[in-house]
């Protein structure tokens, strides 16, 4: 069983207007409300891929009710702790005439003490038998930036089990001091966390830069280190090398690239495929699912397509 | 008991963010969730009046279950008929940088036979001891234009309770030929459904235009026709006469300002206020009503000055 933890979900809601009038009255022509969250998107991929896969974190109030449902009819099994607060909210509004998108992010509810300590009980009860973890998105509030740290632990805890991070920000500074088998952040969370010493990092073109930006932060404990570049593909720094997976140029929505490159990574894991290969399908989920309408969907024939167009080149590291 | 129909309601989220990004990501910094649509603005301002109000209608969803909640946080005493559909939302995008406001109306659900026909019996119910019923807004799909005017005879039979109908086209054309005590349509929802004969009706200067195009609706059935104009007030065309409710101008959101004119009327049915008492409580709750930055909202100190601002005039009719 894959586990995939989902701190922070949220309902999304997308309203389809053709031609938004900014300052007056809109109706939407199609109004849809998913399940969503990077978490979430991670596990739509997987159950997709075939993983066996389950979701464990927090949910609550109405829009947590609705989440439980549209989970239940992808049939991705999932056991979300009750919170007293509400499941955020994100707000697409799609104007297909002016082909622009505009998201709104609630902040999102306030986790007790008590309730993060009942979602760890089922955490620790889920590492039973579990052959990988995903981490992923960002900490709701009330809950401590060490939050992922302490998940890692656990699942080192629990007969070793790997670990996969996405999170930015606090949160991955000190979850990569645990020791995740990986972390994934992309450009802009890499050189956040990496600082000032690496100003060329908002260009995916100097590999030279980003392997040393990746080098830098896996010193700090991660086993392996995967840089998003969207439609550049993924960059890794591991133990057994550095390579680039470098997709065919797609045309298409960045949305959840991210996070269905997260799942390959996980499958990857899973089905024990040395790096190259794990790099190669991981990159070619994230080109089908930017080609997707929606995030954490993909078509099986995209994905067959970029899989045998990626390019995976072994870096050398100087 | 005053009874407040809401066939259509809605759950009105609202996002707070200055300065939108239109294509792009935005981090609202004030998020709420309240009940809404025209009858749930009516029973509100009746409820903050001090009027005995009973709200009926239909909600179902996770939606409908928190604009039950909402109306329990209020105090206000609603009956509303589960419906298996989901209450639809509305969302609002409120710019403090550029002033502007995206209203997103979704279309909400399709009813039933069966599911009006519960609420039917529901408001039979609740027709007995009732004083006035206000029916406002637009019909959900599924309910036919007659339904108001099903609802204004069931009121008529029911030892004459008289209805103030508050809606536009096919549903106020039908409503009104069912002989309600008053409609009050704006002056596009008037210049709707009276058509081509009366040119002039975007402008409110006009008042004879405005009396004829009232009396030619009036021709239809209902007791009594007030068009809200705004800024500018109320025009009533009545049995006992014609009269121009004007209140002082006052900067400030007009949503929300009709729903409150149709509360004072309401109340002003119920306290036996003569009509040119009625209009001028009415015109100064919608100005207090535009003063305040929610719909359903009014400071009671805005409605005491506006009050005394209000100027009645009597209209004579060629």
């Amino acid at each position: 069983v894959l586990v995939v933890v989902a701190l922070n979900p949220a309902l999304d809601v997308t309203h389809h207007v053709h031609g938004v009038d900014w300052n007056g009255v809109n109706r939407p022509s199609a109004v849809r409300a998913t399940p969503g969250g990077k978490g979430l998107n991670v596990a739509r991929t997987l159950h997709a891929l075939g993983a066996d896969v389950r979701l464990v974190g927090l949910a609550g109030g109405p829009t947590g009710a609705t989440l439980r449902e549209g989970l239940r009819a992808w049939g991705v099994q999932a056991e979300l702790t009750q919170i007293a607060g509400a499941t955020r909210r994100t707000f697409a509004v799609v104007d297909s005439l002016r082909d622009t998108t505009a998201l709104f992010n609630e902040p999102g509810p306030q986790i007790s003490r008590d309730e993060y300590d009942r979602f760890r009980a089922a955490y620790v009860d889920a590492l039973a038998g579990c052959t990988a973890v995903v981490l992923s998105g960002s900490l709701p509030s009330g809950l401590p930036p060490s939050t992922y740290a302490d998940l890692t632990m656990l699942a080192a805890e629990a007969g070793g089990v790997p670990t996969l991070l996405d999170t930015s920000g606090a949160a991955l500074l000190h979850g990569a001091t645990a020791g995740p088998a990986m972390v994934k952040p992309n450009l802009a969370e890499l050189a956040a966390v990496v600082g000032s010493d690496f100003q060329g990092l908002e260009s995916a073109s100097d590999t030279a830069t980003l392997v040393a930006a990746a080098a830098s932060l896996r010193e700090r404990g991660p086993g392996a280190v995967v840089i998003s570049l969207g439609a550049d593909g993924l960059l890794a720094v591991t133990g057994e090398g550095s390579w680039l997976a470098r997709p065919q140029p797609v045309a298409g929505n960045p949305t959840g690239a991210g996070d269905a490159a997260v799942a390959g990574l996980a499958h990857g894991v899973v089905l024990g495929r040395p790096w190259a290969e794990r790099l190669r399908h991981a990159a070619a989920l994230g080109a089908a699912a930017a080609a997707a309408p929606a995030a954490g969907e993909f078509c099986r024939s995209d994905y067959d397509q970029a899989l045998a167009a990626v390019s995976v080149t072994s870096l050398e590291v100087g």
